[in-house]
């Protein structure tokens, strides 16, 4: 370590992201973005504010921005918070909630930025196994503690949770903050932001990287009681007054507000994994079922690390994590048709089976 | 306090920035914004990447601007670390060097988010009075710290500290990093980024928001030591992998590749300074020197906050800052010659010297 450094610097273990090659013709499916790109509305929304305008500030406390979204979901815009990408926004709710002298829980398969963020605040933790299928049991998670966070559906498993689950946790837990992180939620999920009325210790956080096809601007969001609401934004206007940039509000804003194209192509990206799913189940993997923009496949007799190699070979990229329980898996972000196609002929000539 | 929040949430007192009313016609002087917009090839760069490879995420190191800015400074791209705007480039190296067992140093009077910086991280400060003047002494400095913090020229004075001056502390503090905040050094100042490969402990932060004229799109920079730029590194990949944006990366990086426009508008708001600085004085205002793109006056017989409401009257936003020793005086940003010749018309209809 420097000694220039403070020393909790060299106690970190930074979040590894899943690698962006800009290599032709690659059919990178290997960090679940959306294979179809923004609503049209989006661009016009982006090519109207660019110009002598971008020498301004933004509106710091973005509330054009909230109030669409609050909209959206019967909130108000002192409901909502928003951010630069919802890792930022997570950062934000580990700080201000999780901070406790009791631990944190969260799912020992998940998010893997959970316990990175735990390092840097110097939060303590507790993983609490998924069960033998991947399954999220909420059971165990009603005990004391300083916080509660998982995502729903699960990453990288895709497993979803419903609504009537996540009610019941919340009744039994009230006295620390749940985060519930629904980055893959429009993907045939029910949002919990139906529940933040009801329980002032709910925080929804959501990406527009993922459904909306907005990775490459950084958006995402919070939802929760206002009293939730407060502690992020005096946490935020703490570390940066202005996060969101005039492009990235714009674009976010014209995407809430074409409903049609979202449903759309959420609509085809669910078709598509379903047939992927059905594809890769004749080829010999079991699949986990998903209600996210991936797929999690084992195949029972191969090495999941040579199959992703073998795969890059083809020009195909998909996602294998060496970490114990899920290193015979691979994550599989769901492409366009003809991309899930060629990553099915990648597979086939492989011969898997044999 | 909310009994969800962690603890250190109540104890925030979080930055207030210069207000944004988007209100037509208006004269904006508040908030140190450029009164020209960007580059043109700022705005072709922006159309060339917005579109459909939006739905991509960024690349997370953002080399490509770093190449481009490591060679305009004669650096590599392991001295240069970009951010969500300069406060979050701020922010990370107050937590990555600021976290010692002894204070930080910075001035009394200077920008305002830094011991919003030590109250969100626990870091212990001590503040070095400017003298009577305003002028920054560096002498008292060169004593046992924990890191030292100033913006060069300083804020909101607008007064300039050599590069010797710079080099001398330097030479006599060996033991902990030195932050610069370059926020204004483009408006005739000379940048301590010369002297990044003789001091290891010298970090030096820039914004493209000023001379640059991208305030709506967040750009910040740090250049410093590899070694320096490691624990930025790691602190930022435990935060959010992707603060800078496709479109922000393509803007940032189209104005470097612009020197002319750049100088232009530099040596423009230059001139401007030197005729408002002198018409002021003419209304009786003493005004420090600047190097800068604001002023800081101070009215000997008028209330400055009255000043400052009487033009909000007449559609031109100053700043004032109610805060011991500064609260006489006004920070007035350089706009175009018509948005000056109307803030010095407003000035004369007060009748300052009756």
């Amino acid at each position: 370590m420097s000694r220039y450094w403070s020393p909790i610097v060299d106690q970190l273990s930074p979040y590894v992201p899943g690698e962006q090659p800009r290599i032709d013709n690659l059919i990178k499916l290997n960090t679940n973005e959306n294979p179809y790109g923004p609503s049209p509305k989006v661009i016009e929304a982006i090519n109207n504010v660019v110009g002598d305008g971008l020498r301004l500030y933004p509106d710091p406390s973005s509330t054009g921005l909230r109030e669409t979204v609050a909209d959206y979901y019967g909130l108000t815009a002192e409901q909502v918070f928003v951010g630069n990408g919802s890792d930022e926004v997570l950062a934000h709710a580990f700080f201000a909630f999780f901070q406790q002298s009791r631990p944190l829980l969260f799912p020992d398969i998940t998010y893997s930025f959970y316990p990175v963020y735990c390092r840097l605040y110097g939060i303590e933790y507790q993983t609490v196994p998924l069960d033998n299928t991947f399954k999220l049991d909420l059971e165990p998670y009603v005990q004391d503690n300083g916080g509660i966070v998982f995502p729903n559906p699960n990453a990288p498993t895709g497993c979803l949770l419903s609504l009537q689950r996540i009610d019941r946790l919340l009744e039994r837990n009230r006295d620390s903050v749940v985060v519930i992180d629904e980055a893959y939620i429009d993907f045939g999920g029910e949002s919990a932001v139906a529940l933040v009325n009801r329980y002032p210790n709910l925080l929804v956080t959501q990406t527009l990287s993922k459904s909306r096809a907005l990775a490459g601007l950084r958006i995402g969001l919070a939802m929760g009681s206002s009293e939730l609401i407060e502690a992020l934004v005096r946490v935020k206007d703490s570390f940066n007054s202005y996060p969101i940039d005039h492009i990235a509000a714009a674009a976010a804003t014209a995407s809430f507000n074409d409903e049609d194209y979202f449903r759309k192509v959420c609509h085809r990206i669910i078709e598509s994994r379903e047939l992927l799913s059905s594809k890769l189940r004749t080829l010999g993997f079991q699949v986990l079922p998903s209600a996210a923009n991936f797929v999690f496949a084992h195949h029972p007799s191969r090495d999941a690390s040579v199959i992703a190699a073998k795969l890059r070979e083809q020009g195909v990229i998909v996602r294998h994590f060496r970490q114990p329980r899920i290193d015979g898996h691979l994550r599989i972000t769901i492409g366009t048709p003809t991309q899930n196609q060629r990553l099915i002929e990648a597979l086939e000539s492989l011969q898997l089976s044999a």
